[in-house]
């Protein structure tokens, strides 16, 4: 089976021009077929504050209105996806920069408003993905550079998780590819004490993972990026790593599997 | 041999909601393959101004400072380009939108800063324009968006004139296409009188373009887009039209062509 990498950062990575153009030569290095999923969720928060909207977050996560919509379509799908497509193409990596808009690559779901109204907020469902055209990119050699911005089919755009976008993505293609899925971030990987950074576990499984979570050894934060994880790998990706992006190019950072 | 439409909408169809929709209805109504091309001066502008970035110009074109350009990178490939995306794909029409950069399709050079230093404006060279990327996807049923935002292949984006863009994709593709190329803008056509909406032109030679530019008849800003019309007549394109956005699918413009 042909294999495929999907790599997601941060707004980290996509905040520092020199951490940026670092990764970008590291991803530009994989040889295989690769896709890039991009949050970017600090300049979306700059750019919000310089035109006098107060960002509104509930439980860490942004509440999108419609004026918050135009501010994060701007900014992820155009700005940071834009600058991220035209550094990619110069380091010879012939990029395509592509919201779930286009192509109807990925539609979504409005989130419903009960409990709480997160807004223009779109839930990607994986079956709904449009894989044919993804695979007709990567078959021409045409790298991939999604943000997390999608579309409800009815005309409107949503601001979708870009996590649960890469994890989306990959359930997808792991009918059609063998599907390696990379978190990058911040920290060296899963951390079992997350003030050091050296106390990497090496390898997750579901099993360890409740019991991680149960002694709330991962952070809150660290939750969803891991059910999403696992979540893929029950459905057909073969690989879930998380790391630092800087160290893209090195085995470092947590591998997930579902059991050992 | 195949026939693409090529279509070039202003801001005065993407600054209203009811006309862009009206629009792009009339658009996807067109049943050859086919390509939109957007400007969006004025949402940039109102962008610019909110976050305290006053617009600068010289003879009405938009100088562009790093700060501006990413206002207009902003606006045009996130904003206004995802939006038209969106909407098309609502009335069934499989839109993927794109700037220069994506897929190297429209690579520019940034124009020489003497006389005048218009920053990160790019000019287009139609021979370097990928037409196979945009054949291949005409060929799947898919319809590209073209913001005018382009690359240098160095890394930095770069702001163009959206007629200049549709003209050089018109000539890039008159190798493989039989190619109609129509700008769409706010009155019914080319005028003999400014403030007489019913004196169009119906038809135009170069003869008798060269005699209304001598007697000063056609305005300022009209004189770039006949231009650029008659280039691309002079370099493969089969027909151009200049007309009112909401008179797409009725006769009913000026029809340039190189002589009777």
């Amino acid at each position: 089976m042909r294999e495929v990498s999907i790599i997601k950062i941060g707004g980290n990575v996509v905040d520092s021009p020199e951490a940026l153009e670092n990764f970008l030569q590291k991803f530009n290095n994989i040889p295989s077929p690769k896709i890039l999923i991009h949050g970017g969720g600090v300049i979306a928060s700059q750019f919000s504050k310089r035109m006098g909207i107060e960002p509104k977050m509930h439980n860490g996560r942004r509440i999108t209105d419609f004026e918050t919509l135009k501010i994060v379509a701007m900014t992820y799908a155009g700005w940071v996806n834009k600058s991220i497509v035209a550094q990619l193409q110069k380091i010879g990596c012939n990029a395509i920069g592509l919201s779930g808009a286009d192509g109807n690559c990925v539609p979504a779901k409005r989130r419903d408003p009960k409990p709480i109204d997160f807004g223009y907020v779109g839930d990607v469902e994986p079956q709904k993905i449009n894989k044919e055209l993804i695979d007709n990119l990567l078959s021409n050699g045409i790298t991939p550079v999604f943000c997390a911005i999608t579309h409800d089919e009815n005309g409107s755009l949503l601001n979708t998780n870009a996590d649960t976008m890469a994890s989306s993505i990959a359930v997808a293609l792991s009918s059609l590819y063998s599907v390696k899925l990379i978190f990058c971030f911040e920290k060296n990987g899963v951390l079992y004490s997350a003030d050091d950074d050296n106390s990497v576990i090496p390898t997750i499984t579901e099993e360890l993972f409740e019991e991680l979570r149960e002694k709330e050894i991962v952070s809150a934060g660290m939750l969803p990026k891991l059910e999403n994880s696992f979540a893929a790998l029950n459905n057909g990706v073969e690989e879930v790593i998380i790391k630092k992006a800087e160290n893209l190019d090195i085995e470092l950072g947590s591998k997930l599997i579902l059991k050992n």
